[in-house]
């Protein structure tokens, strides 16, 4: 049996991603990190959002919700409360932005590309594991769009994989299970590039505050962590760089 | 590789369950019937609804969705429109009212379970293969609480499964799949238990009617296929008859 | 006075229909059977759903609702509430397919026709007494559209009724009232066309189960309601054969 | 047959009220206004509002809805837009004003009468309608509420009617039907009680304004119709002025 | 210090307007009766809703809500109720009937204007204030359009302003703050245009009735309330008669 | 007439607090950063989510809000739409959990504190200029708990403040304008405490990316303007350091 757990404060946990696992879907992938598993399709639509009308320009966005028992204790469903809630949509606005920072929006042309990420059991880190496994969706619709003749070379202007940090009784560690992150003084999520260059970095000190030094650190760890997220994208993916840079 | 068609008019799809596969819930089973894949899982919790508090007798509830890449055509989530669209009422107030005919709810306590059917991959027949994955979830549920100590017979008056059945060009076909149900001029679910009596019936012929006759020669149909699928569900989980009955 | 009860076990309770009693609808039918009274009324657009539009092929839809005081406890507004209740959606989603039964849709042409099911006094059967009431309330509403040149004939498949049954104490009824309806170990809603095929058939056992025998007795004593219902459908509506077929 | 229409500038259309139509309702009155037809029923439960909790002082609150062919055109149910619309609120806002003002809140006790007045046929006044028939309605739950105990005196502090009144093309007219009132330039609804005192006014110039002379004439003629509505409320009643004052 | 209370029964509260207060809009005007602040913005748009379109004619709309923080207990938004509220959304409409009475809207031609008052701080006559203040922003977002060359002269047709008035321990009291408006037995909102004609009276008697002499006091306090406000209109828009009449 | 921009490209723009603006909150703070302008009120209530209920800890939460026409182009109202849009909800949770670090929970008891931010005039900066704002109005409300005996010393554990930074065509710029921040390829939100802590880091690259040496260069920037933030908050306050720590 895979154990679900990190071995040292800066490795991550177990982590499986399964392509194509989805029949209807023009790109999908079934993401585990450690407990964490999260299902994650691409669909493609030949129209965007009002906004992009006649631009010539494409769009990429996302959606992201727990199963009713993917926790501990069973949430309710957004549909039975008439909205979604906050956290969620905090989530999907974080995943549409990093995935959007993988695509070339123009040389797309003017496709939509939405990411539904379902968690369907979670134990810290989903929405990072979405960003992850949702640029595999992401690549394998590109892929399926490139196969339609939409364009002779995918349009993505880099790769994007995601991880959390933290300072847990004052140790940072990578990819916190959720009841480190629960337990945790600070919390970053971090979104890089395939260039080493910062997407995005959300540091939030609740339970207490942080210095530039331990900044400093956690960035060092989830640099890391997400360098070999990359190579399991990559060796997922079959990649070839010729396909797009 | 397993074949997901059936092989003769009435034979079912091939059809898999998998126990115990999200760690925080009480109960759940991913079922496969062809290609439908349903995940359902079964919540436990102290409390009932208002109308039986104090009653010192339980309630078997259910929630059904589909994820929005489970169809062909992504289908927007109930939540972005603040409201569940009246198919999915429609059926997790079938799935609902199926279990609650496999409980004693007297036995059961003051406890609610909740069944959530999330549909994975739809491919026809995803009400009557939530309604034959949640009886799995349902029992294991019960044989938790068992194990807490709240009883020491589970509270099952009986076996529960369910299947479709349609008239399709004429001919009869049992568990249909997508393609053959929506070109069907008449559509049966059909629920029954272990007893072989029924517990559900419900006939649609929107595209055609039906006579007696063709009513009968489909129940026929529904009554050998439910009782092949309670063997699966027999097998699957372990069961020992002094549990219950 | 007129009694409000059934004489037999398998006679139906006393039926009238009341035509024309809106002004403003192209059809209306207020239908009372025993104490229970729906206000079904037809109305006429010129526009269909979305996924009709530009196919030459009509519509016909239903909407269902109790008004707040109909029952003997006062029941809050769904639009207070700010949704419709699971049950009135799928009583609604039934009416619409039963007496899209009734019609040829690609005869219809390009046109929607509502039919709204008001309940002013419930009292058990308000669903079969809605089908039964909204059919007269479509003839007319046809009746009118013939009139405005829209078609020669009347574009009718078949007439259609619908009537409940169910089993209590062990006693196979027909057309329960209420207080037979709630204490039933099971209820049949059965929709019939003028042929005597079935439309669709919806039996229940929530409370219990039924044999196969079981239900050939209650698909026996809504056969012999229907074809009764259908006789006061016909000197209500004033029927000419010639109308349609 | 009755005329639906008005005799004079000065005259009433015809009106008629039936008692104790719904035989759930502890109060109830169908009340037709020419071709305006409002179902007003009255509900008794034992529970206030929260703000009066304690407070031993009862209250008594309004609903109103148009059936959706009430209209000329078919009006969407708020339950499908999920929300009360704007016209509907204000309207039984003013319906629950003005039947407060003929109760004594004290001696009614802790218990909350819902009026419910449903518009079946509107043909404009819908709402002076509403308030004229919610009074028989809230009377005879009323007596029913004096028959199980609660109160040996009605807890009446007068007697409440309402109706409109309109200046249409120059003309002074009484109880306007929608093509007089939707024409109209100023349009009064007035509430008057048993003694000649206002409860409410309201007069609206959208398309027009209207100076203190006019206003003085529509007020005159409002009060000869309220006159004549409160002695058809006295018949309907069958009142004896020592139930309450 | 100045004063925020009337110095006698018929003055009007201390008002100051301030126009062009908010930098995006075309106009707008900050205005304070007494300790009442309502922030009133006007919007224009180059559509109007679908009954106006190629009607050549314009249209004006008026949106009304409390900040949750203007009143002495802290009212939830309406955005998380999910739903406006009853009184606002008659105070919204009242805000825009009285408005359109100040518009010529075939001169407008087709276009939108949106008066928004937000009430900033509450302290009684909240809606007489908006009416007040959203016609300074009318104006010059009407002047702001002629700037656009859109017409020549402003397609005004009267000024509006409003007041309250009400009748508090028997005396008649001018412009009411929030303690003396809960505790009035009679409360008259008036709305007048330039020519002292009515455009809307609104007087509502829940804890008491008013006689028709009452009422006539009522009115001539509102008359000499709404003049002096004209006043004060007058001066903060710096007003020439040859820009519209 | 004071300038609402920046002097260098590492100065802030001009700011204003006005404290104490609302009469009926036990906080206040109008706050304006350039031509952004924020009201930040503070209520008290005795109450605390039900996750803390019994625990003796306080609650601080936060709504933000725009005005429709605080923008150039008018927004539509959440509560038109029934439902928060997710920028909105994603600000107010930044906004709650930046003024929780600003706070001892335990010491201020089982009370809630809302802090409101209504956005009158947007010019960039918003969710940040609220931050700073509602501190101001954060400590005040605690000093009116002070004055009632809830507790001798205020319940702060650190000033916080928070601005924005941004790279805009390559230059690194402190305290953008909308202008600047719709063409900026990189944006921080920055909160910190009074000891030079980072409570909150949101740093997101959707049109670029950024390096940690550029990121490290936007921190120091933020690190000087919140000093300055900070001291202006210290003036407006009048604040002396044995209030609390």
């Amino acid at each position: 049996m895979i154990s679900s757990s990190r071995t040292q404060d800066n490795s991550l946990r177990p982590v499986t991603m399964k392509r194509n696992c989805i029949m209807h879907a023009e790109g999908s992938c079934l993401i585990s990190c450690g407990n964490t598993k999260v299902l994650c399709t691409a669909s493609v639509e030949d129209k965007v959002p009002p906004f992009l009308r006649g631009s010539g320009k494409g769009w990429v966005t996302a959606e992201y919700a727990l199963l009713p028992r993917s926790t501990a204790v069973r949430v309710p469903r957004d549909s039975v409360k008439g909205r979604i809630n906050g956290r969620s949509q905090e989530i999907q606005r974080l995943i549409g932005r990093s995935l959007r920072a993988a695509v070339d929006l123009e040389a797309l042309g003017e496709r939509c590309i939405t990411l539904d990420c379902d968690v369907l059991q979670a134990d810290g880190g989903t929405r990072t594991a979405s960003i992850t496994g949702a640029y595999v969706a992401l690549v394998d619709a590109l892929r399926w769009l490139r196969g339609t003749g939409a364009f002779e070379k995918l349009p993505l202007r880099s790769q994007v994989a995601a991880v959390s940090v933290g300072k847990v009784d004052g140790r940072l560690l990578l990819d916190l299970c959720y009841d480190e992150d629960s337990s945790a003084e600070v919390d970053f999520n971090v979104v890089m590039n395939g260039h080493g260059d910062f997407v995005e970095v959300q540091g939030t000190g609740e339970g207490g505050v942080f210095s530039r030094a331990e900044m400093n650190g956690m960035l060092d760890l989830a640099a890391s962590g997400i360098s070999e997220l990359m190579e399991a994208q990559w060796t997922t993916l079959d990649w070839h760089d010729e396909e797009a840079w």
